[in-house]
């Protein structure tokens, strides 16, 4: 069997590119990882600055935007649009062949909507089903994918979905055709032992570490599903899984999920 | 030498895809047209309202918008986004893989800030180069590529950049691989001898006819530029235009530039 070649997919967050300055650092250490790669991005502050602009309320529970109709506008716009476009923009200056992509483009991520239980998420999309062969076509091609966070049902309805989550799923169907590592960026330099010492990095975390770190309760709300979907992904093949701040991501640093 | 395929280039208005009954007959009428495909869009209207909400001034001169870094935001969000996803989504749906570019997807459509002269109509690009090559590529993969009115000028700067303008630099470029039709739509069935008889419609119009009918003033404003788009297409090795209404797709109706 032939070696599977590297592949680097980087997560991050709507803060990082809305910035100018933290967006310029990010294109120069995103250039200089080796390699296939794949970027996918959220959105977050810009769509809610965008939303209270234009009069439209934003209701977040657990951490997750309740999307209805006009929001999922804003967020196609914000996420799809304006953020997705300049990032391409910004590579393609820096000599990345960037490809912008929703889940509906050449219908690489299906979903359906998130069934309503106690909470009504709106146009909210589970992921079903990522084209891993597609994509992999396309990186062949030294294509650089950008994915934003929104995804389609296959019956013409665009669906928000969580940008984490669309990275561990594009992973996962990836680990078919590559020796994939996934870093997770956000706005520390790890996860911390300490939420007050931004040194206090834990170095690697195990499935058993995790379980004794949400028992002590030091892994926090918005760390439990990075982390779930971490060990998701490690489970379905995944090399590696990195969570780090995204001025690190030389793959040395950060927390690894092993 | 071998037989070129034919390929339809359609160019349709923000309008017809901002309303959800035309967007839907559009949609039949465009997955109706056999063999290669391609969709560019305009998304006029939407942009304005959206602008107008944000409390942003949309001016034009000569039909075209005057585009500071505030409105470039707004039609990158507009056109990339909302409009480009939303077909996107919906071709997905009657099982056409449809693919939404902007010129800074995959390097497609590389333009020039436009030069300051009289006016300086600001974030405006004219188109310097299409990658017609990779294009091709993907229409034979049996991508249709659904193209947005958003080009970048390879430094990071996207800029926006006229529709109609797009569909024939684009139809020029990929006339060197496939025989190719470009349909423009627009309001009316055709270009009108009367513009108050919306059945008068010019079957046939030769470049010779063209300069008789601007003398006459036969044709207005609008319907110049288009024209002279149309035969700068037909001079560079496009089979056919034709200018005619977006549910009018049958390749027979509208008026003819030959």
């Amino acid at each position: 069997m032939e070696e599977k070649q590297k592949l680097t997919i980087v997560k991050v967050g709507g803060a990082i590119v809305e910035n100018t300055n933290s967006l310029s650092q990010l294109l120069i250490d995103f250039s200089g990882i080796e390699g296939y790669k794949i970027l996918v991005h959220g959105g977050g502050r810009l769509a809610t600055t965008l939303a209270e602009s234009l009069g439209i309320k934003t209701e977040m529970i657990n951490g997750r935007r309740i999307t209805d109709a006009e929001t999922l506008e804003v967020v196609t716009m914000v996420y799809a649009g304006s953020v997705n476009k300049r990032v391409v923009a910004c590579l393609q200056a820096v000599g990345i062949n960037a490809l912008g992509l929703t889940g509906a483009d050449m219908n690489i991520i299906r979903a359906t909507k998130r069934p309503i239980k106690e909470i009504d998420f709106g146009f909210v999309g589970d992921i079903k089903e990522v084209d891993g062969g597609l994509l992999s076509t396309l990186i062949e091609q030294r294509i650089v994918p950008v994915i934003s966070p929104i995804t389609h049902d296959g019956k013409g309805q665009l669906l928000n979905t969580n940008a984490d989550t669309i990275a561990s799923e594009v992973a996962k169907s990836l680990s078919e055709y590559f020796e994939v590592e996934l870093i997770y960026c956000f706005g520390k330099k790890g996860v911390l032992l300490d939420e007050n010492d931004d040194e206090s990095i834990i170095p690697t975390i195990t499935k058993k570490d995790f379980e004794k770190l949400k028992e002590e309760g030091t892994v926090n709300k918005g760390m439990i599903p990075k982390l779930e979907n971490a060990f998701a992904a490690i489970e379905a093949g995944v090399s590696m899984v990195i969570i780090t701040r995204a001025d690190q991501l030389d793959g040395l640093s950060g927390t690894r999920i092993i």
